[in-house]
């Protein structure tokens, strides 16, 4: 292979990866479960809601003609015969001349047609002073007023929200069919590589990646697969992967840091499917590698942490939310630089900075360093045809 | 209790909640559980990282005095005695006249002040041309260059995001302490209600605000303990309250619909503890109430559901978020009315909108349906001291 990548834009790099994306599929939750999830096909209400009449205010049930010309200075006369409880089915029957008190959500007797608010009512014994006509209709909710049996509740591909899960409670919707949630495989490759748990001899590191890599795909919506530690040979890489594949929707490759390590990964990732991408125009990042294995996605992550970070929120995002369905509201801040950023044409450039009132600082430091990760409050990305920008210029934040 | 509820804005309801905020506490957790929760106390670096002189390239170690002078025409002949392998821990040391390849990440051997990238050599056989002069320092990165030995590697306070994570586990902490998940009881009362698998009869409704509630609070990154329905009695809902206040951070009623059913729950809170407000300058969910039991807040919401989740939205996810430390961020779009919207001066009233293209149409029910709900796709806040919107107004609508 050759020393140099062919590299190529980052907006193609991502449509690349896209066209690869995989159709998680689909399972059924409880309701409970449900929040969060994108649904699949859609919810039919098999019977009118809310399925009675009901009062949408504290007042009596009445028969609205006997209150035609009802005034503060002549109101109309109406037996009261008592009052519907809440919850009660049988909320009896108003005869010509009667109401019946009614909370709100109660059910309205039959023959009554209008509810009158309490506060257009007086009381004298059993009789109810009624002030002002109701129209019939009015103060109630028809049987099928919210949902028609038959009528499309929710429609597939809706997100379920808080407010949505209601209604599916409403209808009695108690299991739901939803898209699944994707899970990604999390390799880590890598001779000089000890778990976290371990203390690192020198010339040994914690494994950094695989922890940001699943906790990032977590915040994508989808599940992390920690799969280990795996040696940086053919053999190890390529069974590995193989496995990966097997349970996952796409595998993420926290590769060596170095051009040997990658290269061996492109070369199995190679030889058990293909290579789409080995190079994107991005700094840091630029040694990424996009394939596709039996129909499954796999990426190549560079060694740094700094720089797989910088291509998980780049490059795999979209597709983590492609397949979940959700996404990350990207936030951003308007600073002006305190120092040059400068920038090399034809690659885009995503410089970490930190942000102190209006002012934002560009971290630069040694390739392979953490401290800039959790220093940075967010980056400002240089774009490819820009040489940069001078101390002064107003950029955007994009934030962490 | 007086009828008319004496009503507060939104502003200072949701300071008076926040005043009885209350602090969720600390819990240590795994580090694979600590990512999206809120650090509690400094961590501090106990070793130097990365703890060993590592390369940041592809290249050979080199004494960087023998590279002086070194050019393209005279390149400078240095013998090279083999080749660190990533992780290795004993990579040799380096005499005057030699160096040896090092892999990016690999460990610089003793002696050795800098590396020549490859690209700037070429071989033949035990021989390395070096084209270029290598300052001291050149490529490598000190061992304590990443976070010196005593250190803070994270503050107190800070999220911790998938890169924080990832730092943790470079410096081997293995647990966390963080910012305990606050939990939130969910009492559901009214006489009307059946739990969503229940067949309502008439009269009877399942109960929607429940898990509402339970999907919103798992939304502001807090656990939603769900307590059932409640009948809609003193003692019952007394007892309700007093268990759910004993093992819970904040306590939501679900109150019931009508003016009887609120005032019992405003009476049983003042009971128990004290009720801070009753009635909010909003519409929808001016029947709120806010109190404090032991020390926890409790919340009364609205019976009727599109209430309810305005309440939760308005007034209740300041109250989560800051016991919980996340945020969600708000997200808007810029719409055309296609009517008017009429609002009563004092009040906030939060008025539901369909968006399609540009245009917002404004969505009004009778008060308790729910199909508004699922049919909108955010609201439009009219200020109390604005009389609504005419057709045509460029309004902003906040998105669900």
């Amino acid at each position: 292979m050759s020393r140099f990548l062919r590299v190529i834009p980052v907006k193609e790099a991502v449509a690349s990866l896209l066209s690869v994306a995989r159709d998680p599929g689909q399972e059924t939750v409880r309701l409970a479960e449900a929040p969060q999830r994108i649904l699949e096909g859609d919810i039919i209400a098999t019977h009118d809601m809310p399925g009675f009449t009901r009062s949408t205010v504290d007042g009596y049930a009445v028969i609205s003609s006997d209150t035609a010309g009802a005034g503060e200075s002549l109101p109309s006369m109406i037996t009261c015969t008592g009052r519907v409880e809440m919850g009660s089915s049988d909320p009896g029957v108003i005869l010509p001349g009667e109401c019946r008190y009614v909370p709100t959500g109660g059910m309205v007797p039959d023959g009554a047609d209008a509810v009158v608010m309490i506060e257009y009512t007086e009381t004298a014994g059993d009789q109810v002073l009624v002030m002002k006509p109701a129209a019939s209709g009015e103060n109630v909710v028809a049987p099928d007023e919210d949902f028609r049996a038959g009528e499309v509740i929710l429609r597939s591909g809706a997100m379920i929200l808080p407010q949505e899960a209601g209604v599916l409670a409403a209808a009695g919707v108690m299991t739901v069919t939803v898209r699944r949630i994707p899970r990604i495989a999390v390799i880590a490759t890598g001779n000089e590589l000890v778990p976290p748990t371990a203390d690192p001899l020198p010339g040994q590191v914690r494994d950094v990646n695989s922890i940001v890599c699943e906790a990032f795909i977590r915040q994508c919506g989808c599940i992390p697969i920690p799969c280990g530690i795996v040696l940086d040979d053919t053999e190890s890489l390529a069974s590995a992967i193989i496995e990966a594949v097997s349970f996952s929707d796409a595998v993420f490759i926290s590769g060596g840091s170095s051009k040997d390590e990658r290269d061996a990964t492109a070369a199995v990732i190679a030889d058990l499917g293909r290579v789409l991408v080995h190079g994107i125009a991005i700094s840091p990042g630029k040694p990424t590698i996009i394939g596709e294995i039996s129909n499954c996605p796999v990426i190549g992550l560079p060694g740094h942490p700094s720089s797989a970070f910088i291509v998980l929120r780049a490059i795999t995002a979209p597709l983590l939310e492609a397949m979940s369905g959700t996404s990350n509201p990207v936030m951003t801040c308007t600073s002006t630089l305190d120092s040059v950023i400068p920038s090399a044409k034809g690659r885009e450039d995503y410089v970490r900075v930190r942000v102190t009132g209006d002012t934002a600082t560009p971290l630069f430091s040694k390739s392979g360093l953490l401290h800039t990760l959790v220093q940075s409050d967010g980056y400002v990305l240089v774009p490819a045809e820009s040489e940069g920008y001078e101390a002064g210029s107003e950029v955007e934040v994009i934030l962490w």
